[in-house]
């Protein structure tokens, strides 16, 4: 029996992974999925955002179904209540230190990028952020009082960026992996000219590289990158980068397309165990209205079939059906252009089952 | 005797501030600019790319204009000599820790950009970056083996993120008052889902909004900024950020206008004693081929009379030579498109000086 985990969250969570769970029962109907509340959901019932319980069934899952966590009316509990905390946690616990976000451009929804079609049409980039080390999770950090200097008396907020090289080495491992399985281009981003963390992710891509001499390995800052990403997007094929710069960078170049309902995203361990979600948000201003675009979390159980279960036709199968309704011309609202037929939630689910 | 201090640096360097230079000189006959090396140029006379006697000078002045550092043939040189460290050295010494990057969009350039005309038209916002502190200078940093836990043994790199409450104070009372200036809307940026750090500012920006009732406060993620600055970046007005999240959103909503070479910076002490320089780099691949376009070095130095000087009126009529220019269809060739005249940077130099 293969069990995956179905956590849906708070926002219109309940609504797209009630879409994408009908999607994968009916691909690959010998799946068993267990639902469990967790972030702001998982709070209300149990006083916690990511309760003992959700936490041991997500680890006896191969994979996780995530919808999406936060709502404001959480805002003003204790940061460690709060619903990321839940994203933040299952990614610790689990070891999920490879986060895999495409940025896709569909040829139906050119239209929709801020960006000249010229610039965005055929857009297809692979960011790999690294997801359980860096300023995320770097001890000590906190709040303490300046002790001597210019600042002496302050209060003082304090982070800590780290990287070892292990895991340094393993994500750059992914990602030459992935590039080679593409256009063979990695440029891995970093502000070497500024941090030492950086200098040594630096020295251990070039370490690496050595291992996949046909995959062209470049450098960029963190800064430049942003600008290359606005400037010619298409120039990049996969990028490797750090937690918070790929947290900044795997944001702005999913927005390139203008239709971030449409991207999914994979978050894997080392026994490719994974956790899988829309890379939006919980969007609560329209939950419960049926309005919500499912497409990004079908889209994620696609690559959990494809990456947790290497179920390659299943993946297809599914990525194939979201291509069909996307020719039928149905589109939730954050997609729809004149033309194009407005469908809700549950229709576009419909229209994928169909196609399926 | 008003003293200015000029910092030409690498690459076009020389070029850009030899035009600003006339301009300058040109509005205000009664400056006295002193030139002094800089940046690799600096490592080559002197082995340093900041020497004691530039940095004396700097110091000595009421304003640097500064072109810019960097060229490959330094990149192989240790960290604490290569180019860069002069500009994080000038900052740090002189306590330069305001800077204003504006990204405008000049109407007779609107199609130079990547976005759509609808997204970037009349674009007018200004980022301002607090330039002292944060992970940049930071203590402790280094490169050190880890003594327990899963990677024992292994290099690990570290940085230090930090940030006074002083710190943060001062750089949003800059920003209240530059936004109480402009359209009255200050965003605040910052990642306080994840970072103690990011908490502080966001709990001090909050206390200080209290002395600023006509600006409206509001707080963004890094990551969010990200995207909405390519999904709709003139809902901002002013933005206000930490060094290394406004090292990344600066130069991404710089890029937004596709004209980099037209857009200016100043970094200012609390005496505003300021250094003044555009936002693009030093293009070695261009340098002494009369190509760069110096107009955002000629519009740093208004920003210079403006910032430092107080001469408003001197600043705004360098401002509108730089808009005639414009207006007479001279263009270098990086904001060059067909039915304007291709013009090199002595011959921009020349135009600009015969508008004034
Ligand atoms: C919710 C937040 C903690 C999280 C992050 O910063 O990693 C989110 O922005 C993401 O990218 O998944
Ligand atoms: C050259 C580099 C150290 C510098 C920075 O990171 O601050 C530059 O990118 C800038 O924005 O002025």
């Amino acid at each position: 029996m293969t069990q995956i985990a179905v956590l849906a969250g708070d926002g219109i969570g309940q609504e797209i992974t009630t879409q994408a769970a009908r999607v994968l029962q009916a691909v690959a109907p010998d799946l068993t999925l267990v639902e469990a509340p967790v972030g702001g959901a998982a709070y209300d019932l149990h006083g916690h955002p990511l309760p003992q319980e959700t936490l041991d069934l997500a680890q006896q899952s191969a994979a996780i179904l995530f919808g999406a966590v936060g709502d404001w009316k959480y805002d003003n509990l204790p940061r460690e209540l709060r619903p990321e905390q839940a994203i933040l946690g299952l990614r610790k616990a689990m070891g999920l230190f490879a986060n895999f976000r495409p940025a896709i451009l569909y040829p139906q929804l050119a239209q929709a990028s801020s960006l000249k079609p010229e610039i965005v049409s055929g857009l297809d980039i692979l960011i790999i952020r690294e997801l359980t080390g860096d300023i995320y999770f770097g001890q000590p950090r906190g709040v303490r009082v300046v002790e001597e200097g210019p600042f002496a008396g302050d209060k003082q907020g304090f982070d800590t960026m780290l990287y070892a090289e292990t895991e340094i080495r393993r994500i750059a491992k992914v990602a030459f992996e992935a590039a080679q399985k593409r256009n063979k281009k990695l440029c891995s981003v970093d502000k070497a000219n500024v941090l030492e963390t950086s200098q040594l992710w630096r020295d251990i891509m070039i370490e690496v590289a050595k291992d996949y001499p046909d995959v062209e390995l470049s450098h960029m800052y963190v800064d430049n990158a942003a600008m290359q990403l606005v400037r010619a997007p298409k120039a990049f094929d996969v990028i490797v980068t750090g937690n918070i710069f790929g947290d900044i960078l795997s944001d702005e170049a999913a927005m390139l397309t203008g239709s971030i309902g449409m991207l999914p995203s994979a978050s894997l361990n080392a026994s490719n165990q994974g956790l899988y979600e829309p890379s939006h948000g919980s969007a609560p201003d329209i939950a419960g209205q049926n309005k919500a675009n499912p497409l990004a979390t079908i889209l994620s159980a696609a690559m959990l079939l494809r990456y947790s279960l290497g179920r390659e036709a299943q993946a297809l199968q599914v990525e194939q059906a979201v291509a069909t309704v996307l020719e039928q011309g149905l589109r939730t609202a954050d997609i729809y252009s004149e033309g194009t037929q407005l469908v809700g939630t549950s229709e576009m689910g419909d229209a994928v089952l169909n196609a399926l």
